[in-house]
């Protein structure tokens, strides 16, 4: 079975040999995955000017350029006459140049020119491995799986055209694996503990429900009878007095979303398009669009600090988490039922990870109840 | 045969193939012990106050606490739930509590508490492996084998009430292998060469006796014939003039102690309590006990500095052979007869780490001579 | 077949499988090759002196030094009694001794002392491997197989007894492969691009033939139709309007000859005379001979600052080279004909390390053109 031992499923807890409980050296167990044949932000479309821009995507290191029109391309980072990282080179016309011949590529990783040569340059094994990109949303998406034909479009951002939306973007590094930061992005008790009194954890705890749903694409938890917040907050936020709907869901291989609405004044959407640089280091473009009751730059200010604190807090746990993890020689973990999210990730990027098909008949439904 | 190749079991010299001399890219070899159901000391009594702290013992990340009442608890620092180090988290009244999710475990790796969690916290799988704890003579031992009971009782200090004696404790880091520093601690013939003029190795070398006596449980060596010190020396440290006995021993799995007596007035034992704390990272709890004709406080000014330099040539001469043995891939030492303790010691290091009962049918005597 | 995949035999082009050019967690190839049965030069003659000088090649660490009459020893830097580097020991007399216990080493490793050892030092056994040493044209060589009788002498220095000639020697690190450091010492195409304006480059590229001839234990390329410099600088270098003749050289295993002829005035030799210290990381020891029309000390400050200029844009792109290769596990080299000399070097380097003895059957002549 594909599934790490020791590693609980939702919500089975597991009995864990103790003898196996020791580092690394004893053992030598990594569950990390990695599904190539996937979409990925490498940058924002800006940061993709003039010069080649090096990025790593699941490991596998990459050069991005735009040719004179504006079409970006992403090449397997190496030469392949003499392997120096095409990223060194420079960009001429439409074509990328390396650093040590001059041989020239197109956009598609086509071998153009070989200086010196006095036959034609164009030869099947002189081309670099390319990687399909799409420019969509302010990003340049690549396809992991170098010289594939991509079987399905990149994700879209679920903000329609923003009208009446405060939309802020920002790229946060994580040192975690896609799942442990698909995980802390999307897990509900960590927020009442780690990030006591930032955004839950002040008052006396509630039980509140938990409705999960998986198919085979994705799964999502939403969360029934959650408080409003006390006082003031509430009657800004929601003046009409409407109820608190709070949705958290994972897309394959790699988005997750947070969703807010109280009432129909304020409606705020946390969007985690998770790039997997190496197993243990992984990228997060965020957006995050609200619409609330009053400006957006009028609450701009109070959320900033607070999302960066939370931030810093994910970050030093993640670092932590990561470090036990390659100390020991791969994730160990044992869940309870309020793990809503992570094991069913796991799951799902397991078979991705294992090139099996989306299947719906996969699909699941359960309830639970949280006390937070 | 256990023994690694190319290491000498004293006093046989053994033709090394010259082919086998080369670095390690050619070869891969360890011969580094693990014995894991052994007492060693984690820190001192003192160093384990209100903070959860982080040790490391053969390699395995542990975790100290007291409970309320003092009571010490060894974990494995590694929450069975997402694997952040429980060392990072803070003490809650008897429990350690994990900085990402609050997981709470008690003194022997319980878990008391799932924060968000409806039903009751403790179940097998959710334990955090434990480790037995002895507090004794001023010092934390821990069992280092999880979830195991101890088949013995830690080396106690073989200072009795200390009435009359000056005793000193350090902790000191070597750069080298259990069987390494165990060796240097307890070996005579570097003591006239790298320590030249620090205590011995000034005047005529004199021929001595050594007797060497070995049980299952350890290996003592004893020096007939030592002469006494020179002049003004000798009459401060052995007025009534009686003859100089000096031992040197090692009790497995850990433990070095050196004893000299000169007549019936001066007395000097020097304990090293060690801790592998990786393959190659050996901690040494030493304590030193001595009675002399002089007011210790008289004496003391001139031993610390003397010791000093002494650890240090002795570090620097460790990280060097510890460089050697890495970048070769393993000892491949050559010894001869004057190498009196140094092959004993990996005898029976090897035989408690193959799991071997202590054996005194294997017991040992020998006179060989030496001069210094 | 010994030749990696993907490694183009020159002048053919491969086709490389797409799914192959990912990272090196993927795949696990290297093609570094090893021959230790020949001579390297491992220091000058001035750099040893009194003091024991650790050096490494081929990734076998080297220790030198000289007996009081000047002769050269070189034995494996690891005392066989307890792993110590013998390099952080003394030279004693005619021996090397270690700063452990003290064991002393004559020039070809035989045990000479065991401080406080009542018996025999000497034994088999407790020899230290030793290298063959020669000293010539002011190198020390050492045969890079230990306890071996060379079956060769070093390479002789073509430079005859220097007469009118200027000599500059230099000791240059370059973060490359012994084949990769040859080949970019060899390779023309690279100057015209990557030293472009340095001295190749500016002018309009004009079509030049090559003849390249290999026997068993080298290979050469003649260039022929080489434009002579433009305006004064022919007048000066040749004044009598002779032709120009340009070789590349490489011989067995390590050494590099670049010559160049203008008429009969001016004659320029750049030998690299290669130690490969470890897998990525070869020390040439240069040896530039040159006679001009001119005075001697009249353009070296001219060639100093250019070639100074030209060795760190060759080390930059070895470097990034080197990581790259690295990073993917191995070379995964596309050649065209204009590569002229790095496929025969690679051939020639591998049948040495897989102990074949050259084979003059294996002789070779080709005729090419380069647009430089």
């Amino acid at each position: 079975m594909a599934t790490p031992r020791g590693y609980g499923i939702v919500p089975d807890v597991q009995a864990v040999d103790p003898s196996a409980l020791v580092p690394e050296a004893r053992q030598g167990r990594r569950s990390v995955v990695r599904i190539s044949r996937a979409w990925y932000v490498a940058c924002t479309a800006k940061e993709l000017r003039g010069k080649p821009l090096a990025r790593v995507v699941l490991g596998i290191p990459l050069v991005l350029f735009r040719a004179a029109d504006g079409t970006a391309g992403a090449l397997l980072d190496r030469c392949p006459h003499r392997n120096v990282p095409l990223s060194e080179g420079r960009v001429v016309g439409d074509n990328l140049q390396c650093a040590y011949h001059g041989w020239e590529f197109d956009c598609v990783g086509a071998c153009r020119k070989v200086p010196g040569l006095t036959s034609e340059p164009e030869a099947k094994g002189r081309n670099a491995p390319s990687f399909a990109v799409r420019e969509q949303d302010g990003y340049v998406w690549v396809w992991a799986e170098p010289d594939d034909e991509p079987t399905e479009a990149p994700y879209e951002l679920p903000i329609g055209d923003g009208k009446g939306y405060t939309i802020v973007r920002r790229t946060v590094e994580f040192p975690g694996s896609l799942h442990a930061t698909l995980e802390n992005a999307l897990d509900v008790p960590h927020t009442a503990f780690l990030h006591r009194g930032l955004f839950r954890g002040n008052a006396e705890p509630n039980d509140i429900r938990c409705v999960v749903t998986r198919d085979g694409r994705g799964v999502q938890a939403e969360y029934l009878d959650e408080p409003r917040p006390p006082g003031l907050a509430a009657r800004i936020l929601s003046p009409s007095g409407g109820t608190v709907t709070h949705y958290d869901r994972f897309r394959l291989p790699s988005i997750g979303e947070v969703e807010y609405r109280m009432g129909d004044e304020s409606h705020f959407t946390a969007i985690s398009l998770c790039t997997p640089i190496s197993d243990f280091h992984t990228r997060v473009f965020a957006v995050v669009a609200f619409r609330l009751p009053v400006p957006g730059w009028l609450v701009a200010p109070f959320i900033g600090p607070v999302a960066m604190k939370v931030f810093k807090q994910d970050v030093r746990i993640l670092a932590l988490q990561t470090d036990a993890i390659e100390r020991f020689g791969g994730e160990q973990y044992i869940s309870t039922e309020i793990d809503v999210l992570g094991g069913q990730i796991w799951r799902l990027l397991r078979r991705a990870a294992d090139g099996k098909a989306p299947d719906d008949d996969d699909s699941f439904r359960r309830e639970l109840t949280l006390r937070v």
